[in-house]
């Protein structure tokens, strides 16, 4: 059975929505995601830098994050077909463990927390493909990489992008040869 | 550069001699290092099995493990040698994820933690050597294992096996060519 490594942020949990929101909350701001298109909120505002690293890294933040559309209902069909791994990169934002496991099992709970994996460089990773939203962890990644469409990377180029859930279900039932 | 994973329960942090000292003093019991060669201590006293998860699922308790004789100065060195991971299966104990990540930066400061994985299962791990205590994991792993000896698996037959950190500096150092 092949092996797909399921990123957290911003592909199974919406971050941006949520940072979005907490931010416009806090500072009284209308910011929209088509403003954070291709420019992170933090490059739009850099005196935020460190405001909004404060406010991620809490677990508060990560515990209430909406899930992304169809992820739940396409993974679980995926995983009749492939080995499922979550491989999130927890260590920059240590305060996140805890929130980060309590939300995977209440969302997904189908999936098997043996395979899930709180890691830094997904350099460490072995699987068969990656879906991500960061090119720098598609590119150390050693295997098939799929970015995952977010406000921040639509302008990055990577020869194999999905832009939803649905497109992720095409694909890899065809490549496992199941009807779609 | 080679990478090995290293595990942390057993090989960089002493948890079973901790363990033992916390159960001696709740049961007023005077169990040794010897009394469990060989026998897990669930399986020696089995009444205590729920009891002894709780004492370990516990922040405290991973926060406070001691090192393992000469692992900080051994992987420093190999750390010029080789990539270093710590790869720790810390989904079993969700309460022991910051603890570990406190434990690692005060005890091997010298480790990048963007190179700490903290999983299951250690299939997902992708490293050229495995070092580890357990022989489920070892066999799960792909590549080269390495056992670490420990009171629980000094029966368990492996192919290679190691009883301390010197062994293993002696063994890798030549593994680069670096005189010993």
């Amino acid at each position: 059975m092949k092996r797909i490594a399921v990123d957290m942020d911003e592909v199974l949990a919406d971050f941006s929505t949520e940072l979005i929101r907490r931010v416009n909350k806090k500072y009284e701001l209308n910011i929209t995601k088509s403003d954070v298109l291709g420019t992170p909120l933090h490059t739009l505002y850099p005196e935020l830098t460190d405001d909004i690293f404060e406010i991620v890294n809490t677990d508060s933040f990560f515990r209430n994050l909406p899930v992304i559309k169809d992820s739940q209902e396409v993974l679980e069909e995926l995983s009749h077909h492939y080995q499922i791994i979550v491989a999130t990169a927890a260590m920059l934002s240590p305060n996140s463990f805890t929130a980060k496991y309590d939300w995977l099992r209440e969302h997904f709970p189908f999936l098997n927390p043996n395979f899930f994996v709180f890691c830094g460089d997904k350099s460490t990773i072995k699987a068969d493909y990656l879906i991500d939203d960061h090119i720098y962890q598609l590119n150390t990644f050693g295997d098939r990489g799929i970015m995952f469409t977010s406000p921040h990377n639509v302008n990055e180029p990577y020869d194999l992008r999905m832009d939803n859930w649905q497109e992720l279900r095409t694909y890899f039932l065809e490549k496992a040869n199941v009807e779609v």
